[in-house]
């Protein structure tokens, strides 16, 4: 499994930042947006350095995917609604090269 | 593969709605969104039915997954960036219950 010494996410993943997983599988880990956006606000990783979702394993890609439900669903905002996003580059905003998914929900979550 | 009879969007992968495909694989089409949020706004959809990522076989999943980076590739928003956004539930204004994956890009793409 690749990862980068200096991205923060692969950081996060090994487990050296101090962040807290909400929800953790054997290829993912899921964190607390920092800035949220919405009530809840959590980042779905997978642990292995890839930029797109092309770049995973099938198998890793459905457990990264399939976390985001879980994430909804342990949150409490699975039935309500929620958001699943992935920002690809500048216009989009993406801020760290290590593919990330956010899920966002609860009241006041403003989409599209 | 699942398919159900009264499913709009169902009713676009097997042809019937006279949609134009700016992409199409064996498992997964894509079309504009009739009422678009950005420059570029395409919906990348299985053709199998489903309501949620987990619910998909792994390779088609990545193949979903894959087809939105093709898209924006093609669409020609992959280089200045571009977001990927599914839509779960009333909260985060899903309005067909048959997964669907948004490709927004170009200028004035206004995130999250």
């Amino acid at each position: 499994m690749s990862q980068q010494e200096d991205c923060s996410f692969c950081q996060i993943a090994r487990g050296e930042m101090d962040t807290e997983f909400v929800h953790e599988e054997d290829n993912v880990v899921a964190f607390e947006d920092l800035d949220p956006k919405a009530p809840v606000h959590v980042v779905v990783i997978p642990r292995e350095h890839v930029t797109a979702e092309a770049d995973l394993p099938a198998e890793t890609l459905k457990q990264l995917m399939g976390a985001t439900q879980t994430v909804a669903e342990e949150q409490g905002i699975a039935e309500g609604g929620y958001a699943v996003r992935i920002n690809h580059g500048a216009d989009a905003g993406q801020e760290v090269d290590h593919l990330h998914v956010h899920v966002l929900g609860g009241r006041g979550l403003n989409m599209p």
